[in-house]
């Protein structure tokens, strides 16, 4: 059932946040200074308690299963500034420095560049660093 | 299995996006202005289409189980400037006017109105309208 809010350590303020039945929330994140909209990725209780630990954005990879500190293989992290709730108690906000300034893996500012215009989709943002480069041998 | 782009006659740009199993997208609604996150909600295809069709945000309601047309009961329509896409084709961002200025069913402006201080959430962010006020006798 419920855990207890001190099991595993972790505080009583994760037990308020609603939950989906695979144990994940949504995160936006969010520039602090300019507002723009970075991303939106997913988080457990494990990742949420380690963003606010560690003062960075650290996400739950669904599709590879694990843990995701963001930036960890780009260094491209997104320090922590403000963590809000929304009213349903079941979508973070986080605001954030975004280091680098590429929030995307396509080598974007931000993962929303694409636009809808006269029924297509449509890339309105630069890529401002090749992904190879990102993501190359280091 | 997939349906043809013109089934129900909606537009191929919606085949471009990855539903949910449930065939839902969250769609984050953001001042097209100031910047501001206003809410986080789910649409469906029609829901979509709609919004897009009508120039207004158009929700699914996953509670009520139907269409929710943003501000059909407070008035507080979301104005539809810019819909955009992310990379990985699963989360819609809305840059919208917010009729009345309160996007939140409590009467703050966004709902994101909670932040985490020392352990706890915190409101933040003021109640501009009595809810009574807002759904109460038209």
């Amino acid at each position: 059932m419920q855990e207890s809010p001190t099991e595993n350590n972790q505080p009583s303020w994760l037990d308020e946040i609603c939950w989906t039945e695979d144990g994940l929330v949504p995160a936006i994140a969010q520039d602090a200074e300019t507002g723009e909209i970075l991303m939106m990725a997913w988080m457990n209780r494990e990742s949420l308690a380690l963003t606010v630990q560690e003062d960075q954005a650290v996400y739950w990879s669904r599709s590879r299963g694990k843990l995701w500190r963001k930036g960890e293989s780009s260094g491209h992290q997104q320090v922590l500034k403000d963590i809000r709730l929304d009213c349903d108690a079941d979508v973070i906000l986080l605001k954030v420095e975004q280091k680098g300034g590429i929030a995307c893996h396509t080598g974007r500012r931000s993962c929303f560049y694409r636009s809808l215009q006269d029924g297509e989709w449509v890339s309105t943002d630069p890529v401002l660093k090749d992904p190879d480069s990102i993501y190359g041998k280091h």
